[in-house]
């Protein structure tokens, strides 16, 4: 391999974070998708590949809300949203709210693959997005098996399933405040709002998704994310990690233009309605580049401040974002308005992954505060 | 009711246009909507009921290409996508790939109506995009009534289907072309490109969705969109009429601010990688409510040149997009790179909806050309 080779590339992902307990298992699956993602950028893999192997190994986590372990819907199904976006063909491929796939993110590689291939037969265009029973079937005809619903079940997320359920009915039937107060005050992981302490469910249980961004050997970059959705949600329900410049965007520079690739978390519908993903980059390119200065921007005045989510108490969200340019190598920031994200990142000059946790500071309110941090390799 | 009132409002609408010969059903269509719309308007009817009901209208001819009458998928079933933006509380309401519902529109507003509730029991929030059985089983849950399959069908469909499916069969099995030039080139309706005369299906089945744009007798804007999808699509193909930005778009002005709402049509695949709907909205923004050079601009450099569809070589779309400014009055272009556009439009002052088929000059190749006009009222 070449020199050029050799040193180029680089890897970030996150994933939701919610138990302290659970620290071990974030660190060592993070670290994991870090290790394979550059050993495949080594190989000079495509950063489609890249992205679909790192984002796998996030969903085989049982501790991740993707794939396996992913939060139940109201029926006690597992259905998943995730998509790809490859930065230099700028095609973009997702699944919603697919049931019986353990890795959703390799139904969007697949998808990707086949629109370059062009029409099908009788001029008929390649589908992009896919949901439901259809995208599973669409998935089992491209060569990727489906699991049984029992086989993406952990013992965590059907405990979880049943105290939410039981809360949910028990507030439905207006006999909740009562016998939960003391249940609820002995759950020190569970995060509730001052308003309604016993209550919401949402603040309870991880809704992020996981995700990652690279940039392969020959400087082309991608972005994807995958999520089990939030817990109880509606069958049917898809969020960002589906949505086309909501859950991922990237696109490859070109000449002085650097290349850009973000992928989000947080609250589904905060982050469809503000197009996070794609705003981000866009914030990127519009601030020549240089990423905090965007980045922070954008969650000032499209996400906080925004318009679209006027009617919104609490804004959850979250990006990790990357900007690249072979002169001066990479720069990833990552920012959110949630308590806290789960992030780790690679250069082919680490030793070994850099594995950290980014809080809000302790004086701040989720949903109203920012914090934004990033490095330069 | 007062003056101010008498004249405000405003309606638009398109669908996809086929057959020569099914004109007058989509004059008639097209009027009944309009008429409807303005009726509404006059009883001081939102936004939001009046763009529903107006796309209900639409959805209910066995002429269009949304609800009954909607192409079949491969599976021979009807599958629908639609959305709704409310311009005043930006909120969207979206379903995909939903099976067994004859007026699909009607689950989108259902869908903002209870956003407007804010969220749910234990804190669980609204859902604003629903699929597949899970979508059905939310409508029917809101008061929406599932209908039969077969009811959704008309004789027109279902004949277009087999006569699709056997073109299919024949293409796959390698024996179509001999068989098949004699009955291609005695169709008339049928507009098949010069490169593959025989066996583009997509090209002799209507693509467009219908959709609409209104400004209630307050100022306030609103947009939908409803489609059947591409004959012969996946199952769980999800297209543009779904997709948050692609397919509807609206923000009701503030002081010089300009009212706007768009509506497109054409190829969902194209439509939802350069996010056409909301680039037309930002074009006329950005143009200072100049729709016309907003709208031509966004076209050519966001459509036709965009970098996102530089492996397409046909672009499909199409776009109906109005501004409003109370001082002004309301600005309406209709834009497109299909063949043609079918549309109509009626203000408080018409005795009649204008109805009117915008074609491409014959010398103009679709997909790669653009056909833009405009009328102020």
């Amino acid at each position: 391999m070449d020199e050029k080779h050799l040193n180029a590339g680089f890897v970030a992902v996150h994933l939701g974070y919610h138990a302290q307990e659970n620290m071990q298992e974030y660190k060592a699956v993070c670290q994991k998708a870090c290790k394979q993602a550059m050993e495949l950028i080594r190989r000079q893999a495509s950063a489609l590949d890249v992205i679909a192997a790192t984002v796998a190994i996030l969903e085989d986590s049982a501790f991740t809300n993707a794939g396996i372990g992913s939060n139940l819907n109201l029926c006690g199904n597992v259905e998943c949203d995730a998509s790809i976006m490859e930065g230099t063909s700028l095609l973009y491929g997702a699944v919603g709210a697919i049931p019986s796939i353990r890795n959703p993110i390799k139904v969007c590689q697949a998808l990707i693959s086949e629109q370059k291939k062009g029409t099908l037969s009788c001029g008929r265009i390649q589908p992009c997005f896919l949901v439901g029973n259809g995208a599973l079937q669409w998935a089992q005809d491209h060569g990727i098996k489906g699991v049984s619903m029992s086989s993406l079940l952990t013992k965590n997320s059907l405990k979880a399933y049943r105290k939410h359920k039981r809360r949910l009915s028990d507030v439905e039937q207006g006999v909740a405040r009562t016998r939960n107060i003391e249940e609820t005050n002995a759950q020190s992981e569970c995060v509730t709002p001052a308003s309604d302490p016993i209550h919401d469910i949402s603040r309870c249980s991880p809704m992020d998704t996981v995700g990652a961004v690279c940039v392969d050997a020959d400087g082309n970059v991608a972005s994807a994310v995958s999520s089990g959705g939030i817990t109880l949600k509606h069958p049917g329900r898809v969020g960002q990690a589906s949505s086309y410049g909501c859950g991922c965007w990237a696109q490859t520079g070109r000449g002085t233009v650097p290349s850009v690739a973000c992928s989000t978390s947080g609250c589904g519908e905060h982050l469809i309605r503000t197009l996070l993903a794609k705003e981000c980059c866009d914030g990127v390119l519009q601030s020549d580049g240089c990423t905090t200065i965007g980045i922070q921007r954008v969650f000032k005045e499209k996400f906080l401040e925004s318009p679209f989510l006027a009617s919104v108490d609490a804004k959850l969200g979250g990006a990790l974002t990357l900007s690249h340019n072979p002169d001066e190598g990479v720069e990833l920031v990552w920012a959110h308005t949630t308590e806290s994200m789960c992030l780790a990142y690679m250069s082919p000059n680490s030793k070994a992954p850099k594995f950290q946790i980014s809080r809000l500071p302790t004086s701040s309110t989720a949903g109203k505060s920012l914090q934004i941090q990033g490095i330069h390799c």
